[in-house]
């Protein structure tokens, strides 16, 4: 997978959590997911199709999440509901959209399927690929998340 | 969403059973969900893009998927481990495959992405999508399980 393909869902997460949840978010480096596992508490996923397959996921602590919709909603969240599952959607839906935009610049069209939110305390993601997994840690001051990119060569 | 794309896969979702796994599944009546959530222990995710956007799932109770991969490795299987997961992913493959080779029979192109699979007790998966999401629920002589197909109207 060409790592270039990388920064553009990294500057679409940074962008997306400081314009829609006021929330400032700092990307860690990111490395090669060797185990093919991650976890969270709530996970979005989408597919991606075009000249290549793919995945992205964006995987969220209870923590983090919760401190992001409160800020997002204006008003506290206390528990991972319908309306923290939806904003997850969303704001997986925009990381994909404007990360896709700008690929699309570059020449590499894909398209997005439909997401889809998985929340259960501390569950694991496996991305069924033999190609090279990248995850990016995200920390806020309210905990961390990760979003894992996957794009197959062609 | 036209019903008829749904029993293509059920047919595979059979067919992959009864000869990879040596399990003998009844697929209950297909309901459109209203709720947006089903509940599961191991799920298996795939987007779907072509003529429209869609997404399918399968979702295993921790019973139901034991002992399917039980018989599919023909040795006992105790806990959901990374042989498990990926089992879960190649049963989603096939299913997904299979049921895009018929529905391209009838002039329905769609490719898939990179399936996820996600493992955790009793998670919930909800489908972002303002359209339809049909289930159907399966039960095996070990407890059952419930795949959910949503493709969008153009």
């Amino acid at each position: 997978m060409d790592v270039k393909l990388v920064n553009p869902f990294i500057e679409a997460t940074l962008h997306v959590l400081s314009s829609m949840a006021f929330t400032k978010a700092t990307a860690g480096k990111p490395f090669l997911k060797k185990d093919n596992i991650a976890r969270g508490d709530v996970t979005g996923i989408v597919g991606l199709i075009g000249e290549a397959r793919g995945t992205i996921s964006v995987s969220f602590t209870e923590d983090s999440i919760l401190s992001i919709v409160s800020s997002m909603f204006g008003e506290q969240v206390t528990e991972i509901n319908e309306e923290v599952r939806d904003a997850v959607g969303e704001i997986l839906n925009i990381i994909s959209g404007q990360a896709r935009q700008k690929l699309e610049t570059q020449g590499r069209v894909l398209k997005g399927a439909i997401p889809t939110v998985i929340a259960g305390k501390n569950h694991t993601i496996t991305h069924i690929t033999r190609q090279p997994i990248i995850a990016v840690p995200f920390e806020t001051d309210s905990g961390q998340f990760t979003i894992e990119i996957c794009i197959e060569d062609q």
